[in-house]
């Protein structure tokens, strides 16, 4: 509820408290009517009333409070100002039910004036939420003094500090890895840093400590976890940055559940730290399960309209697209008859198409469970009956069905059901679930007949499917989970291979040989060779959570100095040209480059 | 003490359970006795007991506890195993009070062997404290296996969640900064990052978040900190590494008092979660006390041997070396005489030398206060007696004095007190020092005429000198001040200038243009017109705080995973030549290099 710092709630004296006030301007109630008090802030808003009075909002982090003062103090909008006056009740008619503070105004005002302001380039209110984002960012140091990105900067702390607080007592250690790694050929846009001690040699900037990490577990730390900050050179969207923060994490000794329950506690303890509404038990369901139900794996909770099984109504069906097809799903939209004409529909099963799908159908539900649709007389009426049933359809409801493989079947539908009935964000409260039993592998590749990893190749096997990861490579499931809050992945991570022997068979199976697999993960293998515990890990992305939890579309919201979509710093300019000196020390030259 | 974590202390179920063990190592006492338990962990050491048992040490981070094993189990040293046994009570006379387990082994032991281990290239104990360096850093991963290693590790988790603690009631929100930051002509000696969206430029790493820090400020953050990871591209020492930690903080309307109060309880949070010893308070002395007692800035307060003034008895010497310099100052070193020969003393002469002293007078102390000195002849008996009285001397003391400026004076003897008393790391307890009203200038630049700043030029001067500033400007104090601990100066803050025309004053004395100005500093001046509030700060050095916590004179032996002095990564080999192509894409190509 991000009211540890004392928002909404007045602070205690050692957070209110300095040698330049006594009370921030959100602190004050009408309990403290008669009080002679000292509060610093930002001009917010000033009425002036005829010439001896002005009426001065006065703002800091914590709210708002109204000052009475000599209309001929000089003071205009983001002066900052020490006032002294008397908390005095409001005059009736004049109380505000909207503020902490309306009940009360501070008069008999002392007004110093600590520093001079010139009118900033835009409102520093909701009317910001309109500016060209770059605006917003080159004078980001006014634009953080919006409540706004107040409240969210402070939804992130209060985020940061109820996760260490949850981690503190399970034993976890906080061990800061290192900035400047090693280049890996693995890892693609990565950036780099060159070195002066070494001219023409390159350090790398972490994409994740989890090369660190698994060797700290080694080192037998038992218990990591670290707010890592991570930087990956990759073309930006809304939702990425180059940097991004994480919470990394790894134990050892522990089998899936462990992690989880961890994991678990660190999040509910930051969405509650962070969010007035109560939030339910995190859900935990196979991967399987969430793609049969969902259509995704990532599958968001907040709302239902389910994929429903319908192969076995046209076991026999005379229609062949249906009866031949390896699955048939649907997804009702309630209420969706009305809101589809033609044309929309025509363009879902543009969509579907897209999507990989060789068509959709759709069906509106008519009075009595009727079904109007242009496959509806190549069905018999028990499908139809059947239909209906399964899908507990009623008058006004639309239904998309696909007939195709599984796979395709569900991916199709789930698109379709995120995009029909998605909530926006900050609508819906709050999901979690644990998807897990991920495959192991998801396919054969079709020019060397192997199989294609799922995640990175140190991923554990799950142990009742290890036999089978010859035989039957794509049944194999993993000990690989993913964390999902309202349909965004926050993070994965898994149970790791320890065993040099299981390791190799992994790289057998991928057609890495010993001598590749040494070039390639050497750095991992020798010290597992001296003797490495069993251990998983998780990571998750810290903006991406807070941005739900704060109800932001954009992470860029709730990090203090983003960079545009174009990887620029509006405010300081960065990048920019360095010194020819600087780049001969470092033994590297700019030579000519097209520009961006 | 480092117990939250159950080091020496049983672990909670929550710390030491999860689904392969019930207790850790270290947790199993004699109140166990009786009961099955699973543990897992390294082996530490092996006995053989004839062909039918084994004893082995089976060692985690929690501790060790003594496994006795069926004698035809092919277990080797560091090999993880996971042992299921009875605790039971030792027999009489193989009790180990060394050891917190001590009292108990595990019998009917059963053994999984989790992971076979290949022999580690040095022994896991104090043996290697005596291995080369850089092949302790080659198998870190192994070194962090040992009992130091770990708890230096565990100290410093510990430091830095008992700050956060210390910190997160007071209002301060946790905000995270840029690591890719604009490079900046003042930063000497930072680290570049190519940038491939636009060739031929580059962001820079941190030196330190101060731009920032100062910009939350003016967008209203009231109250920041951060555990901010920082770069500097110097020539390591023992005491320095590329990548640092610092807690960084920020406060607005504050003076210095609350800044210091602040960070006076978070540093002993860290303390007192780190070591077992009382802490006395933090003492705070202005700058120029702590150069007259102890010719330093950076006071050792474990140990006595404070400068003493003489300059007023020699007031009218006939021995003109001392009547005529601008101070006599001397230091006691107690029962020194007997350990300096005249071979040693000439050696403290020549150090008093090189350290800007004209010369350094050496007195032994007899029997009844006399003194023997090659200056003896010319002092009168009064002087003699003053030198006795002021200096406390007693009978085979040994007696330093320098005459000289008094700056000279204090330095030359301040270098002499740490040399001669200073006590090695982990020994004499935790003093911290305040040292406060810092010069604001310390010197005149002789081609220029103008003062030299002693901090970066936004240091507030101190109110009560401002109106000095331009007729006397070395006698001007400033608002800058540093926190010393045991003689390490751990790190330094300032109340910042946050007024654009008292800004302009200073830099004015410096000699600055408003062009100049702009041009070097625009960054924070065009911020500071849309009002800023006044502000101050502080940042120490982590890794410096926890050596002296943990004991250690190197802050290597505090740091996961650090580089050598030569910026090398023994274990993963970074840095790397990188590849072609990816240098292409960012616009920068090797060019001819000389070898490092």
């Amino acid at each position: 509820m991000v009211t540890a710092d004392g928002h909404g709630e007045p602070g205690t004296p050692r957070v209110r408290q300095t040698a330049m006030r006594t009370h921030r301007c959100g602190d004050l109630r009408l309990a403290d009517a008669g009080e002679t008090v000292t509060v610093c802030g930002w001009v917010a808003h000033r009425r002036q009333h005829g010439q001896s009075l002005q009426f001065l909002d006065l703002r800091d982090y914590s709210g708002v409070v109204q000052c009475v003062v000599d209309g001929t103090v000089d003071v205009r909008s983001e002066y900052v100002l020490k006032i002294t006056g008397t908390v005095t009740e409001r005059p009736e008619g004049t109380v505000n039910p909207q503020l902490a503070t309306g009940q009360v105004e501070l008069r008999d005002c002392k007004v110093d004036v600590l520093s001079v302001a010139k009118p900033p380039p835009f409102p520093l209110d909701d009317r910001a939420d309109n500016v060209d984002e770059s605006t917003r960012l080159a004078y980001r140091y006014l634009d953080l003094r919006r409540e706004r990105m107040q409240r969210n900067l402070r939804v992130r702390s209060a985020a940061l500090s109820a996760i260490r607080t949850a981690l503190a007592p399970l034993g976890f250690a906080e061990v800061e890895t290192p900035l400047l790694m090693p280049s890996t050929p693995e890892g693609a846009r990565e950036f780099i840093v060159p070195s002066r001690q070494f001219p023409g040699s390159f350090y790398a900037l972490p994409q994740s400590p989890q090369l660190f990490k698994q060797l700290l577990m080694v080192g037998g730390m038992d218990r990591y976890f670290q707010f890592a900050r991570c930087l990956r050179d990759e073309d930006l969207r809304a939702d990425r940055q180059y940097e991004f923060t994480q919470l990394d994490l790894e134990m050892s000794f522990v089998d899936q559940q462990d992690v989880l329950d961890v994991v678990t506690s660190a999040v509910l303890a930051a969405t509650e730290a962070a969010v007035d509404v109560p939030v339910p038990p995190v859900v935990t369901m196979t991967w399987h399960e969430a793609m049969d139900r969902y259509g995704v794996d990532k599958p968001d909770l907040r709302f239902g309209m389910e994929l429903v099984e319908l192969t076995s109504v046209f076991a026999g069906s005379g229609f062949k697209a249906f009866a031949g097809a390896g699955a048939v799903k649907g997804v009702r939209v309630p209420g969706g008859s009305a809101t589809h004409n033609r044309k929309a529909l025509d363009t879902l099963t543009d969509t579907a198409k897209k999507l990989g799908a060789k068509g959709l159908v759709w069906m509106r539900v008519g009075a009595g469970g009727t079904l109007e649709s242009p496959v509806a007389k190549f069905l018999s009426p028990e499908e139809l009956a059947g239909i209906v049933t399964r899908t507990e359809a009623a008058e006004g409801d639309l239904l998309l069905l696909v007939a195709d493989e599984w796979m395709t079947a569900c991916e199709v539908l789930g698109q379709l059901r995120n995009q029909l009935g998605r909530p926006p964000a900050g609508e819906g409260g709050f999901r979690y679930v644990w998807v897990v039993d991920f495959p192991l592998f998801v396919g054969i590749d079709q020019a060397t007949g192997r199989p294609k990893p799922g995640h990175h190749p140190f991923t554990r096997p799950h142990p009742d499917d290890v036999d089978k990861m010859e035989s039957d490579p794509l049944e194999v499931r993993s000990r690989a989970y993913d964390l999902v809050l309202n349909g965004w992945e926050l993070g994965s991570g898994s149970i790791r291979i320890h065993e040099p022997d299981l390791q190799q068979r992994i790289f057998g199976l991928l057609g890495i040989t010993p001598e590749e697999a040494n070039a390639r993960f050497g750095f991992f293998l020798t010290p597992f060779g001296y003797g490495a515990p069993p251990h998983g890990g998780f990571a998750f992305g810290i903006d991406r959570l807070v941005a739900i939890l704060a109800g932001e579309d954009n992470i860029r919201e709730v990090i203090a100095f983003p960079k545009t979509q174009s990887g620029l710093d509006p405010m300081t300019g960065a990048p920019t040209q360095v010194d020819e000196r600087q780049l001969r020390e470092l033994g590297v030259r700019v030579v000519a480059a097209p520009p961006a």
